[in-house]
């Protein structure tokens, strides 16, 4: 029972062919029949011209769904190579080595490039937000805060109002005051939004359709092993660069996270195509895009280490141990990075920092719960109107304006808006102000600032106070941006521009929780931290949108560094989890992964019915029987027959039809290129040659033509299930080993195939919704 | 092709038996011929017989694996059962809610009792310390802090001296001071410490042998489907819980950490007990205890976060994202109840509060790099070192001696430690004091107190002054403690008492860092952190001892509460992990493993030999060949011999001897009990009666006896590979699917069959181990 090395050599460079049956509803790019640029001549070079890569960057079509098995298996053989060659020589070791460290090196590149780019990012929004209200007259390229701070004329405290920031109205007119000058304010505010948006959508347009939305969804679908070409490639990691600033500076209500991630997966994706490792390894290639997406998060929040888990808990589908710690290498340096660019102005990681010196009590955890218990109860609503209104977009003339539809959005958010000083300016500043505590610390600039707009005084300062009027004043224009809010980000997220939903759904918490804290403290002497209030709610409010838990309270408390509030943030977010879940399981990225019909196979769906393989595979009970190949009796004219008749991605090859034992699956792709081959340059091969999967030749006639071997490209090792199999087990398989398909037979004998396209439909039907809306829509 | 229920009900309940083929090593339990309790009569009764679960509360024996798949689906299965009478009538409504909350039921109570448990322990370790040196007076439950801090006589800076504590010398001779006197506490510390860690390892070895050690490497095997009764049991939870506080008391180079891990999943195991949902399903049970070990963790380091990614990381097999959000309940209410009990009267989960207030700068990643370093040489050096201790205890007559053995240990320990002030006094305070910043705090209470017994003068209030005599004798005492505390925990770590590894293991660094730091800050004016670089160092040493990465870093924060110092403690862990990974892959809880010749299934361990399923299956060549059943013309008799002559777990079934073509799998104990049964209660079934496995009965003269039927034990979905499958993917199904055993084929004929020992066997003798290490020593 000794291993003949020569033959398992052979074996390995044939085994694990990419197959994929079932027809394929999409229509570009579909069975393509690639051309070899290789020359060939016979059966020797046809060894050779399988051991090299296909034409194309991977040997997988647009669209469809990649092999894990096969990849994983791909990338040890070529480990295994550069091993044993690694002994040959010190320049063949060195070339080992620097493979070895390549995953670390890209995700250092990934840290920097994405960290820079979220600095620049944050740069250019405050430039661009600041740029619809006025200008810095010594110097154009400079933010509201920036020009003030520069100047050298305004004292410490009162840096929002420097000389050198003037407003359009004082620019153009030379009145800062007065109703004319507030008119035309609002106007060149307004026009300033058209603008952006306007260009942003038409970028979008015509350069990367792909680079619209918030693309976690689209994200969570490729990580789980599905091919999009070009969604993240060069052209969309630029346009959805410089379109997401626009989107977010023309002041429409969405932030730059979600984005942010999309943006550091192109990143990842770029790095990837430094190192044949992971660009022509679709396995592999995962893997670095699951860490790039732990940067993606860790530079929007500042929070690497909720990055991670971030990855972990809602992005990612195969995540090792091995990309566990590369994710968090990767989420560090681009951390890192952003802190050296500083964009914050605080030296810190964070993005909200605040400091709180007052413990919470016992007491204060039912309205912790009740802000979760009113977290759930927004996610599910958000959810659904938004799910609602993208399907009517979809279905009615909506969607054939999409242009038009982000101007008429981003009017009335800019005309509703101006007026109410909680809205008008950027969201993050806003929940910065809203997080931070104005009572505890009465040096706090911010605090300073966020009274001077609303005319309230700070009345936190001693608890007991009565509150002025400008409280309540204060309480009505955030109770207006509340529902403002909320029902303008149900129409905005899912709009032809980038969108991330993180910050405006943070946003409609802190107004509530402001609200409650306001009308239950009053009454007390010992006065609780708003802003640990605004905390919770966001962290409830987004538990009940994307339904994360662990990831949520991590990065809440790397947001804002209060390590202290662990209790509170989690009691808020389970309780939203669990009060979300009783009204449907699906997360807002989950329902449009769904509305979009991705065929995405979710680790958390529960299959529990009680179907066996038999109810699932096809051939179903009136089809025509399975598309078959004979080991050693078909011709390659029959061969050339299938292919033509035949949409489907692979054949079984079993050793007659009467036995139908199997032996192993070949791909439509090898064996079509392979016949073509043979009958240009292999000599004798023609219509009525043999075709034999077989190690020796069949016993044939002296009359026959030569026959044609193709062992080589016969998968030997098809992964298989009984017929009695139930489908639990079939769906766990799927999911745990990342299969394309899987062959079915009762006591050896070939009975049919259930592809990953067969299961998700199996399981839609069995929920009761359309199995056709699987795959594209 | 549509659905028979019938059919699929009957299948569901004999499907996946738990089977497993392979010599059983090891002596207790082997294949133990269980004996039923219910009545049986006839065909009908077996039915209810095999619904009814086997007389033991699990249905795996002792020392055996278990089967993943099965236990999944027999889960899914009782909740569909669930489900479907839930619609029945209001009581089984609230049932089956009751059934779906008991997790998060399970995870509150394992959080409150393992959250107790380690408050009681942490006083009941400070009060134990103190003991050794003296008795409080007017109350002898206090220990030395509780004593003065609740004496109205002294002053705050004097806490340590009140007249209330007396040390023994004191109050037996009235003389505090003079070399009488320090004999004499030196002779009664010995005393004290000699008898805490007999008590220990008598109270183990008597009542609980599984007590012993830390339990860590058990329990990652355990919760990799292992079954070792009697583990996580009762009394090794109460004997644990003691021996743990004499042990750690007793002045032994040892910490709590590891222990109250086991303790934690012992709590989860007995609330298992509470819910049958999970006490009769192995893997259920393991999602529990996954999220015990999270819990367990939270309370060890005051850590909820660093709790579950050490779960996840470093012990967990399974770990879905269910159990990740229940994790993190558990481990943030026992986060909580400790913080209630509030044993270090800080109000804080952290165990070492620390604030620092300097920032770090870009420059000292160099030396924090090389405190990386050499953190992973020291761990590439301490498991190197264990381990050969630990074998030759194995394999020599020191194993046979382990009371002695502690005894002696504890003696040198004690006798070494005493003089020195800095090993003197109890591990953790120690490195509190070490973590903590002199110069920029001088309020701090432990620098004052850190610098009496030295003295030292605090000589980094102002960076420059110069360092008086008092540092270097410091110096000198801590460079002493940490070779001592190195060579005394390698002998440690391993004896028959519970022992943890993670204090200890930081321990030795902080010294080092403290050297370095002195050295290194000496001349420059901008001093550095000392406390900052204890912190790094410990985190350098523990990911080299224990190759955590990112659990490793969001433990040390979590502890000291720096969450600035994200990026040293990552520079330094990964640095160490890369060192340490150069000289052998495996941590100390990997290495110990496979000492003891646990069946654990690394996820990290790479297969990338070039093997296929033919080479590792049996049986091999010059075996007897495979033992088989037929499906229809096996009699009782021939079963019967096969049960007896054979040790095998199961069986295949195949059509007939000459087609050998596949259709089921059977398990020796349901056959043993099948034809018992059917021998006593079912008339005309005798030795030569046919057992048949096929749907129908076999066509029989009529001379013959009753045939017997056994279909309904046959498992129709055993699970198969080619005999051409690599063996690398051979290994991932049995990693992911958590099988116990595979059977191969050829064109659809059985060959043989792969267990999960003859994968570890295999990947054994691949390494250069000897294969027969595997399973038990």
């Amino acid at each position: 029972c000794r291993l003949d090395l020569s033959q398992t050599d052979r074996y390995y460079e044939s085994v694990y062919n990419p197959c994929e049956i079932s027809r394929v509803y999409i229509s570009n790019q579909c069975v393509s029949s690639a051309t070899p640029t290789e020359e060939m001549n016979g059966a020797g070079n046809l060894m050779d011209f399988l051991d090299e890569p296909f034409p194309d960057v991977s040997t997988y079509e647009d669209f469809h769904t990649i092999d894990w098995l096969r990849e994983k298996s791909r990338d040890t053989d070529r480990h295994r190579k550069i091993t044993s060659k690694s002994k040959e020589s010190i320049w063949e070791l060195i070339k080992s080595l620097l493979d070895a460290w390549s995953g670390w090196v890209v995700m250092l590149l990934i840290g920097l490039l994405s960290g820079t780019l979220a600095g620049v990012i944050d740069l250019a929004v405050d430039w661009m937000t600041d740029l619809k209200e006025g200008v810095c007259l010594s110097a154009f390229w400079y933010s509201h805060e920036q020009c003030c701070w520069t100047s050298n004329e305004t004292t410490f405290d009162d840096r929002d109002k420097c000389p050198q920031w003037q407003k359009w109205a004082e620019l153009m007119t030379g009145h800062a005051e007065g109703a004319g000058a507030y008119v035309l304010n609002y106007f060149l505010y307004i026009l300033w939004a058209l603008l952006f948006s306007f260009l942003a959508v038409s970028l979008v347009r015509v350069f990367a359709p792909y680079a619209c939305g918030s693309g976690i969804p689209e994200i969570k679908t490729i990580l789980s092993g599905f091919i999009i070409r070009g969604y993240l490639g060069k052209w969309t990691l630029l346009i959805k660069t410089v379109t997401l600033v626009l989107a977010v500076s023309s002041g429409l209500s969405l932030g730059k996270e979600g984005p942010l991630v999309h943006v550091a997966c192109c990143c990842g994706n770029l790095f990837c195509s430094l190192f044949s490792k992971y660009s022509k390894n679709e396995g592999k290639r995962r893997e670095v895009l699951s860490a790039a997406a732990a940067a993606g998060v860790s530079v929007a929040f500042g929070a690497p280490i909720g990055g991670v888990l971030f990855s972990l808990e809602e992005v990612s589908y195969y995540f090792p141990l091995k990309t566990l710690w590369r994710s968090f290498f990767a989420a560090l340096v681009a951390a890192f990075t952003l802190r050296s660019i500083n964009p914050f102005g605080n030296s810190r990681l964070v993005l909200f920092y605040v400091e709180y010196h007052t413990p919470w009590y016992m007491a204060e955890l039912v309205p912790f719960i009740l802000l979760g218990v009113f977290g759930g109860l927004w996610g599910t609503l958000f959810i659904r109107a938004n799910i609602a209104w993208c399907r009517r977009r979809k279905t009615t003339q909506l969607g054939k304006y999409p242009v038009l539809e982000v101007i008429a959005v981003t009017g009335i958010t800019a005309v509703l808006a101006y007026p109410n000083p909680y809205t008008r300016r950027s969201t993050s500043e806003l929940i910065s102000e809203l997080f931070n505590d104005c009572g505890a610390l009465e040096s706090s600039q911010l605090c300073d600032y966020i009274n001077n707009p609303n005319m309230s005084r700070p009345v936190d300062d001693i608890p007991d106070r009565p509150a002025g009027p400008g409280v309540y004043n204060a309480l009505w224009q955030l109770a207006l941006a509340l529902i403002f809010k909320i029902v303008i980000t149900i129409f905005t997220f899912g709009m032809k521009i980038p969108s991330g939903l993180f910050i405006p759904s943070m946003m409609a918490y802190h107004h509530h929780d402001w609200i409650i804290f306001k009308n239950w403290c009053r009454p007390g002497a010992d006065c609780v931290t708003p802003g640990l209030y605004a905390m919770v709610g966001a962290a409830a409010c987004l538990g009940g949108v994307t339904r994360m838990t662990v990831s949520l309270v991590v990065i809440m408390f790397e947001l804002t560094g209060g390590l202290e509030y662990i209790v509170p943030l989690m009691a808020a977010a389970v309780t939203s989890k669990w009060v979300a879940d009783a009204f449907g399981k699906e997360g807002i990225y989950e329902s449009h992964i769904q509305l979009n019909g991705y065929p995405y196979l979710d680790v958390r769906d529960e299959f529990t019915h009680r179907t066996l393989a038999t109810d699932v595979m096809r051939p179903r009970r009136n089809d025509p029987p399975l598309a078959v190949l004979t080991q050693d009796t078909t011709t390659v004219e029959d061969v050339e027959t299938l292919i033509k008749d035949t949409d489907y991605n692979g054949f079984p090859v079993v050793v007659s039809r009467e036995s139908e034992r199997l032996i192993g699956f070949v791909q439509r792709r090898d064996l079509t290129l392979a016949i073509k081959n043979a009958r240009q340059k292999q000599d004798g091969v023609v219509s009525s040659s043999v075709v034999y999967f077989t190690e020796d030749a069949p016993q044939l006639p002296a009359s026959n033509p030569q026959p044609l071997k193709l062992r080589r490209i016969l998968n030997l090792s098809p992964f298989t299930v009984t017929d009695h199999t139930p489908m639990e087990t079939v769906v766990d398989i799927f999911r745990k080993l990342g299969l394309r398909q899987c062959l079915v037979t009762r006591s050896g004998r070939l009975l049919g195939i259930i592809t990953k396209k067969d299961v998700l439909r199996h399981m839609a039907q069995m929920m009761n919704q359309d199995p056709e809306s699987i795959m594209f829509n």
